[in-house]
């Protein structure tokens, strides 16, 4: 089944508020087998959602709506579709009893304005929401359209889309006879350490093959995401597409690959070291701690990994991890020299198997001619084999740690994989 | 003037990707001055974006898109906007030769897909994208109407929104006449180690004093942000407003500021160790570098931050801070014992005047009846001065990991505003 999802607030558009409802509401969609074919954001004002909700209702006669459902002048929604279906508000005398008993439970009394928050339109469904005091509502009418609403707190509109709201999207789908129930599935294929358009190189030759599934590139500062989407098919059929494409995708990206769907590639390398009994210790200067953070962002990591260093004064790259300072006076911070040392000197202090070293000039300062900003030497060390190499990342001074940091730790997986 | 957005993109649609860009241009088209009456997420499809423009056009003459403009076969923005004008595309030499540059100095060949990039609809203008190779495009017909097609990935989108875009709306909205223009403006005061409620009880007196302002709590791991917003008022007046009402706020909230809009408690940090001359140095366990890279994430830190320790093993907090190993032993390493001799240790061993030090057990594993989940013991010293407390913090690891890094870098704050 087709809908449309409509987000309501001013805040929304202003920026103040980014629309995490929005992709909630993708994903869990998606995965029910429900296809959002467009999104709307309007401002909390009766004409703006008016025209959207029933343009909505016209494309794909099922429109899902999110926001202005509180208790105060800004929420709107629920009159306006109410007057859209030709119903009038209605006390509910059920929902009237369990906002009050919901106040009492809190110790307050029930301020006025909540009362309009028990009104329903005639003949809707009620979604308890046992999160907040406004309830989700399900009209449909003999027409055969369907407006759902839900609250804009995120929590609470979670929590009805799950309960209330893709069971019924289920059993509307199945209910309805005849058919089995079709879905929007996607699968993510993650490269790291390659271009876009070198991958469109590789890929390219395949792309028209894998069609009735659609392949989009995602780059970001963690690598290029390859998506392949399944639209609209049924799910054994989804999943066998998907599965093949990926399998495709693994073997034409090559080394570039490092996992798929929601892998980490921190989690990634930790699973590689746990597999050779490796421990792992870090030394990182431009990144700041930003390498450790991400290894220790994975829960767990504390089987393998020891302890890092931010050796952000070269005075600490000396005396905490021995980098004589002839190497540091000779060849400067920077340095493949200097980047070896540290990773010798990491392995060293956290009596560790493995070690990986950082440094860089992340900028804005300290950029020169020769090392000009985004200048950064990795280097990653398993026993006695060191792989050192130099890169040139393009962007701000966050870009240039994060793809440093993503770059150490893919040296570090790209040796232990060779070993 | 009025405008409305596009977003193109599936992984919009799908949720796979949270349109951090719709929130940005939000923000930046308010504050010049322009206001969004609509946005809509489309699939990377023909028909979809073609309808959406083209509706967003009849409404109000001018849209401005985000997304499928690069090189690959799911980018077709260009395309079908260059239809609806009526204009084909034609290749921009000056373009091509531009990408190709750009692809010399990374020292790689400019892959075939690329010299797509440098087709544009005639008659276009092209705005020049130094961060990436997909630039941006104004098309403007004789009918008055407006189309500027941005790319998707946020720093290219941004970069060309701050250039090219907002100074040429604004040359549009004065070149227009009549009226000073009125902007939507908002001030943030930040605020930290105080609950939402707690606030809402120092400020709640003058919240109806402040109108025509709308005053919003937005708490997060940081802290709670109190928003003030400016609508729709003249620029000088707008700006007076906000600026008494921050100070008001300012007063309210006493020791819990830290700072207005952007600010950022680890550069509030920082600032206050310079005025002292203090330098600082790290030790923390649960945080895992999160704690130095917040401090390494402000650019400068490094006339002020010697270094960290990620002590993840207790053997490291023995080895290299010289935790005595009977204090972890008899007390354990989430302890007030333990949280103490890391700062002494870090301000050891960095030879720093001042320290920071965090364990605590971030989840999901480790807790116990008596330690949960979330328990955390911080300190901050400065010179012979150890401040040590403990909390207990909700959510997940990485909620407990942020408020870990915050409250960290708030005691020291704290204990320098003392001195």
């Amino acid at each position: 089944m087709k809908l449309e999802v409509v987000t309501i607030g001013t805040e929304l558009l202003l920026g103040h508020t980014v629309d995490s409802n929005a992709a909630e509401l993708g994903r869990a969609l998606a995965a029910a087998g429900a296809e959002i074919t467009r999104r709307t954001t309007v401002a909390d004002r009766p004409d703006p959602i008016r025209a959207a909700v029933a343009e909505a209702l016209e494309r794909t006669a099922f429109v899902l709506t999110t926001g202005g459902l509180g208790p105060t002048r800004d929420d709107m929604t629920k009159g306006v579709v109410a007057e859209l279906f030709g119903k009038r508000l209605v006390l509910d005398e059920g929902l009237l009893a369990s906002i009050e008993a919901r106040f009492q439970r809190l110790g307050r009394p029930m301020p006025a304005v909540n009362r309009t928050q028990a009104e329903v339109p005639e003949g809707a469904t009620v979604l308890p929401n046992p999160r907040g005091t406004a309830p989700g509502l399900w009209l449909e009418d003999g027409r055969g359209r369907v407006a759902v609403l839900l609250p804009g707190v995120p929590r609470e509109m979670r929590g009805l889309l799950v309960e209330e709201v893709l069971p019924r999207i289920a059993r509307r789908d199945t209910g309805g006879g005849g058919g089995r129930p079709r879905v929007v599935l996607s699968r993510t294929v993650r490269t790291t350490g390659v271009s876009e358009s070198a991958l469109a190189e590789r890929i390219g030759p395949i792309e028209a093959e894998i069609g009735p599934l659609t392949l989009a590139y995602l780059p970001s500062t963690d690598g290029v995401d390859l998506r392949l989407t399944a639209w609209s098919l049924a799910q054994g059929d989804a999943e066998t597409r998907l599965a093949t494409a990926a399998t495709r995708l693994r073997a034409l990206v090559g080394e570039h690959w490092y996992g798929e769907d929601g892998a980490d590639l921190a989690a990634v390398v930790l699973d590689a070291l746990r597999k050779g009994r490796q421990r792992l210790g870090v030394a990182e200067s431009c990144t700041g701690g930003l390498v450790a953070k991400r290894i220790t962002d994975v829960p767990g990591a504390s089987d393998t990994f020891i302890g890092g260093v931010v050796a952000y004064a070269d005075v600490i790259k000396t005396a905490a991890l021995k980098v004589p300072l002839e190497t540091l006076q000779a060849h400067g911070a920077v340095s493949e020299e200097t980047v070896r040392a540290m990773a010798e000197g990491a392995q060293r202090l956290f009596s560790a198997e493995a070690s990986i070293a950082v440094t860089g000039i992340a900028g804005p300062g300290g950029g020169t001619p020769e090392k000009p900003v985004g200048t950064v030497w990795l280097a990653a060390r398993v026993h006695t084999d060191t792989r050192a190499v130099t890169r040139v990342f393009p962007g701000d001074r966050d870009e240039i740690r994060l793809r440093s940091a993503q770059a150490s730790l893919d040296l570090l997986r790209r040796l232990l994989a060779r070993a």
